[in-house]
């Protein structure tokens, strides 16, 4: 069992691992992915994941192969559906039992597929699944928090390389969402208006951010960006939850991350990436102007020890370069 | 000239590199370290490094040979001590000149020293150089804090393999330092005491938690710890600056650091770590009740996306598994 424990100073949760105690020699140096290896992921091999939550396939029977995206529990969960929360004073502290999901969701049979070698309509059911995982785990009354996110390549810290997305839910909202959120209530509170949708506003009218939009989605290289070649994907206009959005919408939103993964590929030689939903919390009122979007971060740099230290980043690529660079590459 | 940058929906700062156009292709791997490189921070290099800030050397004159301990000017500076902050809003955000100081603290004349391979006095006299540099930059009154760093090993984000400190003076209070305080402020108001000293109290009776201790100084892996191995190194009473500890008390810290820096060496065969230290912001205020400390962390495991999009993270080592292991290494 893992079991959820806060920082009396930060009030950030963590979770930690209890059952399994891993030795110091469990750090020696992972290799990089091996090309012949066996993989859990590719057709034929079902058995080898656990029983497959819901897939997009044919007439084919479950965990067998026949399948276009595969969703299954992780193998090596941070958290597990059964059980308790059993919240718990230790003395000074908080914890909290390890409670939550985390499953996997393969998107597709091919072993390296990407956004932009699938058909776009391919692309759009994978946001699809993303949708239906939250609007099913949302019934969990114990579950606060979905966070959907991709992994890719071993510095991002994929553990296999078959093309799949992860879904974990919380019992808690993390602290940065909270923040966020906050964030957002203050700004609205004293001017009416969206912040996110101030800066959607102001980066069209000052067109030096904006990597690629089409009518309803934009990717921008933000302001104050933490990492070079950072980026933001956005709905234009005002949302509040990734899972009201309908078919069309994440249809365009498909065609936009096809766009932005082709060029990030061709411009930095396919390097790891991980993106990230931030999506609202699954049942805090006063969320109401919260806008979600996509966090996407190419791991070009170490982060070193000033920057995790004091949450300070250092930026060696100006958004304004990064978005000039990524505009000159032509996606055909 | 860099500048800063404030995020406008969390109010992070960024510094920004503004001057120097990194191109895509300068992200392509970096290689290891190379034994056989020239290194400029060897004995007899001293021209290859800017004008050197202070030295403990004897009556050796500066910039050339004969130094303990020697100060220079980073040759690539994340800030610029020349010029003005320029406060500027530009549209919707706000930004500020690239002012600051950063400096490298050269640990010893050789190449690969570590704190427990080195004297203690001499270890001692790298601690009070950093005292020293504190306490001669918060002369200046642009800057607000200072933040005292080593990264060693590539993946924790040094550039050179000689052992060196870094030190950066900022114009404005990290974001993270700030929450520290604030949390340290109401803590003090609820119960008047400092959260810092009652944890201490707490893992001394524990037990569980405490890796080393000495009369003044202990080092504990912290109860959330968000990584494998995280320590905190603090002094045992309650104090608020680094830099109004004496010799003798860092002589007890120098002594400390180096039996936990070989413990690490030897549980997890010399990994890659950043140590940082959380000391007092230089001139605001109302963090009379914050406790100065470091926060040692390995860099053993890869941060995935999942963490750094919710600043929620999983730690696969408990911390009282990691203070089990470090205990049973003998330090003779």
């Amino acid at each position: 069992m893992t079991e959820l424990r806060r920082d009396p100073i930060i009030g950030r949760w963590v979770i930690v691992a209890t059952e399994r105690a891993r030795r110091p020699s469990d750090f020696e140096a992972e290799p990089e992915f091996s090309s012949s290896g066996f993989c859990p992921f590719c057709p034929g091999h079902e058995k080898k994941t656990p029983t497959e939550i819901m897939a997009y396939r044919g007439d084919s029977p479950p965990d067998g192969p026949g399948w276009e995206i595969r969703v299954v529990p992780n193998k090596y969960p941070a958290l597990r559906v059964e059980g308790e929360l059993d919240k718990e004073g230790v003395g000074i502290y908080d914890k909290m039992g390890g409670i939550g999901a985390h499953e996997v969701i393969i998107d597709s049979p091919v072993h390296k597929s990407q956004f932009y070698t699938l058909p776009k309509e391919h692309v759009r059911d994978i946001f699809k699944v993303y949708r239906e995982r939250v609007l099913d785990l949302k019934n969990d009354i114990r579950f606060r928090y979905i966070v959907v996110f991709k992994n890719r390549g071993k510095s991002a810290g994929a553990s296999l390389e078959h093309s799949h997305s992860q879904l974990i839910a919380l019992p808690i909202v993390p602290k940065r969402v909270h923040e966020e959120i906050a964030a957002c209530r203050s700004y609205y509170e004293l001017k009416e208006r969206c912040i996110y949708c101030d800066i959607i506003r102001h980066e069209i009218s000052a067109g030096v951010r904006v990597v690629e939009e089409n009518e309803s989605f934009i990717a921008l290289s933000p302001y104050a960006a933490r990492f070079p070649f950072e980026l933001w994907i956005l709905p234009k206009r005002h949302s509040l939850n990734y899972e009201t959005e309908d078919d069309g919408r994440l249809f365009q939103l498909a065609e936009l991350f096809a766009n932005v993964t082709y060029k990030i590929d061709k411009a930095l030689s396919n390097p790891a990436y991980n993106f990230l939903l931030h999506n609202s919390p699954l049942r805090t009122d006063g969320n109401e102007h919260y806008h979600w979007h996509f966090e996407f971060i190419p791991r070009l740099s170490k982060v070193a020890g000033f920057e995790w230290g004091t949450g300070f980043y250092i930026n060696t690529v100006s958004p304004e370069d990064a978005t000039r660079y990524l505009r000159e590459i032509p996606t055909g």
